[in-house]
């Protein structure tokens, strides 16, 4: 019954790079699906999207939660609808396993931008591993572009692995901060900062407009002490209302002058091949393990062990390599 | 020459079961080893210190950075130490890939902890993958738990994907918060407080008192939106301050009052249950991706395509497919 559903390969292809939404949302399920016969037809339909896609700015947006994250994408989103441009908004939320994650109701929050046709917003299911998820990102980023969306905004919350796996696809990585959030310099990790390559301090405005401006010197103090980047960029630091819709033309010209530049000095085409290679990488593991769980082997011996390993009596690292023997030698 | 600094195995468990600190040092590193030949005398040590493993009670401490966790385990460890106990702290890092993280860091600001002999401090090497990293501070509890600690403090840092590695090898999960620290129930995310049995809102001091207990109601309102935990428990607020000493007696009552609570209800034994067969489960992929990289025909196919790959010409994730059809099924 499910198979029917599905559309042919070059129905989604055609689909896609009309700009069909329907149908592009349509692919990203199909990409998002676990069954092997989802999984093969999407890799057809990548095969054919490929090469119409990379033309857009990719775009990572991240900050703790409360930062203003879905307003600032609302707006600036808005801004760049206005100029021409035509979005997609993804969202990666990997960090609660259990409650299904905030931003999946934050997106019933943009409103306006959800109402634009020019826009697509699409969250990415929470629960799947962070592999899981970064991988189906990647792939729905690439079917955007390929419907012809030329600014791709990827969404993640907290600071941590997620961040990591954002800054693996995109080109240009934002940070949203609060002034007078605590304390300015120990409070966010230096490794995110490090990642970054503009530093935005959200709600400047009202009584909070003086804040702002001191948070940002002492940012900008800040990053002159980490060493220069790879890419030659040297990050901003610039705050912004996304209440009152202040300071997010300076910001999308701060991401125009990084693409120009990033384009001439040839980073930013060094930086996507090394995510390509990245790419290829996280999908081999999430193949392999596919596998592994569905031998029938490894499933006979894996029940055998199992009592044994959850007592305690076996080890686990010891088992594991047992189980990893079985699966690629004594096959 | 490297394999000359090595113990036997019968040294390695003679030494860590006697709570020999620079035996179990040296098992840890050996446990943290990447080299085949390490990882399997690592196999046999932790087989042979199993049976003496498990008695501790092992507690994940995580909060966003500048909450003051080094603090808190500095305060927190030494009155364990007063009270007979020998604690281990563990760290798991993960999130700063490029510098190294700020927890290695930390570790030198618990000054008197360290000097202790009674406790056990040892951050784990950032920049690993968080699957090595957490595997390997399972590895390290269960060696710290054969020399004799019975209590393991398992700290991270942020809010995201360690956390849920943490909370997947410990007993009790503590979130350490701040109070006043903006929005108090948007400012976190609504998943680590899910996973969380208790919340201790840090530095209830001086002026910051009244504004604790405050957040204490507010979060102990939050948390009854929750559905029951399968344990049975009911997660509490608390407040503390690790600076000037206060509420930690409190904190230990209550994990006490948790494991006694939980040992007779079975769910402490059933929770480990479930985190040995999840820890077979993360070596297996450990396993099999090592072997994935450093199989000939892999690297062989891996180079002609690669640069395909990088330029965009060929699709990732077919290519991926291609590469574990050769390690598989074409051997």
């Amino acid at each position: 019954m499910k198979k029917k559903s599905r559309l042919s390969v070059e129905s989604y292809i055609e689909g896609v790079l009309k700009g069909d939404r329907m149908v592009l949302s349509r692919a990203i399920t199909l990409v998002e699906s676990s069954l092997l016969s989802d999984q093969l037809l999407a890799e057809k339909v990548m095969e054919g999207v490929l090469p119409y896609s990379g033309k857009s700015i990719r775009i990572g947006v991240t900050g703790v939660p409360g930062v203003g994250k879905s307003t600032f994408i609302e707006s600036f989103g808005k801004i760049l609808l206005d100029k021409g441009y035509k979005l997609a908004v993804l969202a990666i939320d990997p960090s609660s396993p259990k409650s299904g994650g905030s931003i999946l109701g934050d997106k019933t929050r943009m409103e306006e931008l959800s109402a634009d046709k020019r826009a697509y917003i699409r969250p990415s299911p929470a629960g799947a591993s962070l592999g899981g998820v970064s991988a189906r990102t990647r792939e729905s980023m690439i079917l955007c572009e390929a419907a012809g969306h030329d600014v791709i905004l990827i969404e993640t919350v907290g600071v941590g692995q997620s961040e990591i796996a954002v800054k693996g696809m995109v080109d240009f990585f934002l940070l949203l901060m609060l002034a007078g959030a605590g304390d300015e310099l120990q409070g966010i990790k230096k490794g995110i900062i490090e990642m970054c390559d503009a530093l935005i301090i959200n709600k400047a405005d009202g009584e909070n407009v003086e804040a702002a401006k001191r948070a940002k010197r002492e940012y900008a103090n800040a990053l002159h002490l980490f060493p220069a980047k790879e890419s030659g960029w040297v990050p901003q630091v610039k705050t912004c209302s996304a209440l009152e819709k202040s300071g997010l033309e300076a910001a999308w010209e701060m991401i125009i002058e990084f693409k120009d530049k990033m384009t001439a000095n040839g980073y930013l085409e060094f930086n996507r091949q090394e995510q390509r290679a990245n790419w290829m990488q996280e999908h081999v593991r999430y193949l392999i393990e596919n596998n592994f769980l569905h031998n029938p082997k490894v499933k006979s011996r894996m029940g055998e062990i199992l009592p044994g390993i959850k007592s305690g009596k076996y080890s686990a690292i010891a088992k594991a390599r047992e189980l990893v023997d079985l699966f690629l030698i004594n096959r």
